[in-house]
Formats: structure tokens, C-alpha cells, sequence
């Protein structure tokens, strides 16, 4: 089995010796898990005034805060946001995996939220799936998570687990309706047979309010566990499950799909 | 405003002339609807013991009934599923796009699911998106939903609704949580902004239960309407809202997609 950790923290904007020991204790805490997955920009928090403001927090992947994390980790592998600045100078929304090894992939945030495009760049390569001690691990970032060609390309780049920081801003919803964000996470699940892990924050943050959707996902498109504010949620499973994308004895969610069928239409960019 | 009405019928298996009835009638109860959906397989059936059951009662898009159809439909376009014997002497489960001039589109299922693979043979053809005067319907049935490609395809595709024909077997799932089969549709359409009409059907065929998951769904992922057995759900909406694709004034769910990036990946068959 794989305990899976998600800890839905509440950074301080712009306070990165505050976020770094945050991170580290809530990785610490986590001791026990096999795979932890903290929010996204857990190093800086979210709501930059201006791109000043990121850039003073920007970390670059040999940053000590990451070994940090890999020695809170020990046998664990943590999956976490932060704000990098690159080697050309430029900001992105990116996610670190590491683990005792280090830092193992950075992962650039390919689809920008609202104010993010004037602060942080896009990425221009696809989502990483490592291997790990734990399995093969894929990653996305927040606003990724709703383009399902992504999910999809993860669970055919063979990860049992798609870990995603994200910050998700609250958002009206009917009365006893999940958060948007998490039914399309449960619908990426069940679609991939894959397992799914979003790391939500906590802690209004100028004045911005969050859905503390996280969520720990099955194959079968169900949430495992949710967290409350400042919490933790857990989940042990067996991410095995997640290598048969079988439905029943002739179906199939990956060799079903006809790709010479939908190819050819999925380039297009705009309605015809 | 444009009134969608779903019809949650029970045919019965292998008799045409009473499916051909019920189908009619109830285009004629849905008067002042103007698209109308109906189930998956609703002139014939589902649960064929054999090819030669589902041949018996295959017809071709020339077969009279649609012209009762397109009778009984006055001003609305009706979306229904169909046991089509081909030009080519195969058997297709296929859906209709039938209004005033007669049978518009026909669209035959390109996922096939579990037994249906022992009698139908998958379509070769992209899904339709038809112009109708109550604007650019796309159609898909049942299994073919939980291919996000479809769905992304069809939106890319200019379609403002998208009218499914289902047969959804009741499988379990957890107290309090909708339909898997939903949840993706709630997905699919928040994903694509597009709006979705699923007709299920009713009536314990040979055994067979169904999960009675009629929905009609907003752009914004929601339920607006459901149906009891055997009754009609219905919602007024005004489709133009799914020709925009902005989520906010910096996102869009189309123009941000990232095609040059994930189209290579998503051509692969299996996991790496």
C-alpha cells in the first residue's frame, strides 16, 4: 500500500522564510506517507500585487529549501509549488518532485490563471511522469488540471498518480454540489483510471478565499478524502490498481480510444 | 430561450412497432420543446442475445418511423438512438438527427461497449456537429461521453449542445455522489462550456437495470434537470451561452489550450 498526504497549508504572501519552515514541517508532520503532495506556490503564496513581488520570492530548483524537503522527506516523495525564477530571468508557476535523491523534475505550469499571465510565464514543455520509489508519478499544476488532454497524457505517459498543487479560488456552487474543480478531478479519474491527489491551500490571502477542495481521488472516480483548513488528508492505496485501465473483460479507457478518429480535430484551436 | 426535453423512456426489446409508438408519442408529448432527445437504442432495445435479435429489428435512416418522427417533431430537432443496418449489411448502434426536412445526420457510435462489441460494429466517422435551427447540436451515445476527446472535438467542432443518447447500467457508487457517468458529463461540459442533454432510459430489461441518469447540463457543469422513470426532463436555456468560451476576462477554455503541446503525446495507444 501507498499512504498518500496532502497537506492543504496556509502560506504567507510573500514571506518565503515563513513558507520554507511551513513546507518543511508540514512534510515532517506527514512522516509515515509514502507520497505528499503540498499546494501550489507553497513557497510564496498566491496573490502577488506585481510581478516585483514574485520576483523577490522566485527560488531557483537548487534552492536549500529543496534539500530541506528531501530530508523531512526521508523515504517519501513530495510533490510541491513554488515560484521559480529561471536561468533566463523569468518567472514561472512551477512544482518540484523530490525526494531523497533531491530534486528529481521541475514541472512549469503550461496553462496560466487570470492574473498569473502578468506575472509568471507559461511552460513550454509537457507535464513530467517520474518514477519513484512509490511509482510512476505525474504532475500538473491548478488550471491544467481542467484541459483533460493533460490527464489524458499523463495516464498515457503510464503515471498510477497524477499529484497537483493547486490554489483553487472560491467559486459559487449549488447547495450540496461539489467544488467544479474536484468533479472534473473525479471525472479525469475515472476516465484514465488513474489516481489523483490535489493539494488545495488554506488561509485567506488578501482577501481571496479558497474552495479547500483537496482531494485524494480513486481510478473509480471517487474521493477518497478531503481536508479541512490547515489539515491533512490521508489515504492509503494501492496504486497498481491504477496500471489496468480495464473496465470489464472488453473494455478498455486507454485502447477504446480512437486516435485516428479525434487526432486530426483536437489540433484545431478555435470553433469552426 | 430554447427548451430541451429529454424523454426517459422504456423501450422493449425486439418489438419495433411498439418502440416505434412510444418513440412517436413521445415526441408529440414534448410539444413546445425544441430539441428533443430520446435514449440510446430506443426503436429496438439493448440487451440483444444475439446478432440476429438486433438484426431483426435494424433499419435503415429511410425506414418510415423517422418520417413519424420528423411528423410528430413540428418545429423541434430530435436527437434519438437507432439500431441501423448499414448499406453494407453490418449493424450499427447509431442515433438520428431528425427534424421538419426529414433525417438530417446520422451518427453511429464509435466506443462500442462490452456486449455490444458481439453485435455492432464501430463507426469509422467523426461525431456531427449539425446545424439545426435551434443552433450547432453535436451528438455522441453513452460510452462514447467518457472519451474526453469526443467531447473537446464536438466543442471545437462550434457545437453549442450536445444531445447524447444513452443506455447507462446502474453500477455502484457511494451514498450522496451523482452518477459516475454524470459526473463526467458535468465535466465534459464545464470543461468545453458547452451544453449537454443525456437521455437514459427506464424498464429493467432482461435483468438490466439502469442508473435513470437523464440530465441536462449547463455550461458551467450543473444539473439544471433530471427525470424519473419513464418521464421527461426539460430546462429552457439559452444555447448562445456556450458560444463563449471565456471563463473571465484573461481565460478561455479553447484559446488556452496548448494543441502543439500535447497533440504527439496524445496519439499513443497504451502507457510508455
Amino acid at each position: 500500500m501507498t499512504r498518500i498526504a496532502c497537506r492543504q497549508l496556509a502560506p504567507r504572501i510573500g514571506d518565503l522564510p515563513f513558507n520554507r519552515e511551513l513546507s518543511a514541517a508540514a512534510i515532517r508532520d506527514a512522516a509515515g506517507a509514502d507520497v505528499i503532495v503540498l499546494p501550489e506556490l507553497v513557497t510564496s503564496g498566491y496573490m502577488f500585487a506585481s510581478p516585483a513581488e514574485a520576483a523577490a520570492v522566485a527560488v531557483r530548483p537548487d534552492h536549500p529549501l529543496f534539500a530541506e524537503w528531501a530530508a523531512a522527506a526521508g523515504d517519501a516523495v513530495v510533490i510541491g509549488g513554488f515560484c521559480e525564477r529561471g536561468d533566463d530571468g523569468l518567472l514561472y508557476n512551477s512544482a518540484a518532485v523530490v525526494d531523497r535523491g533531491g530534486v528529481r523534475a521541475v514541472y512549469r505550469k503550461t496553462h496560466l490563471w487570470d492574473a498569473e499571465k502578468s506575472v509568471f510565464t507559461p511552460g513550454d514543455r509537457p507535464p513530467p511522469v517520474v518514477r519513484t520509489s512509490a511509482g510512476p508519478i505525474g504532475v500538473l499544476i491548478c488550471y491544467d488540471l481542467e484541459f483533460p488532454e493533460m490527464t489524458r497524457l499523463l495516464a498515457l505517459g503510464g503515471a498510477h498518480l497524477i499529484a497537483a498543487p493547486v490554489n483553487w479560488p472560491l467559486v459559487e456552487r449549488p447547495p450540496g454540489e461539489r467544488p467544479p474543480e474536484t468533479v472534473i478531478a473525479m471525472a479525469a479519474a475515472r476516465v484514465n483510471r488513474t489516481f489523483i491527489a490535489c493539494c488545495d491551500r488554506a488561509g485567506t490571502e488578501r482577501g481571496q478565499e479558497w474552495t479547500l477542495g483537496t482531494a485524494i481521488i480513486s481510478p473509480d472516480g471517487q474521493v477518497l478524502a478531503e481536508a479541512g483548513e490547515g489539515a491533512q488528508a490521508t489515504a492509503d492505496v494501492d496504486l497498481l490498481l491504477a496500471r489496468s485501465k480495464a473496465l470489464n473483460s472488453r473494455n478498455d479507457v486507454l485502447a477504446d480510444r480512437r486516435p485516428d478518429l479525434y487526432s486530426p480535430l483536437l489540433h484545431r484551436r478555435a470553433p469552426s
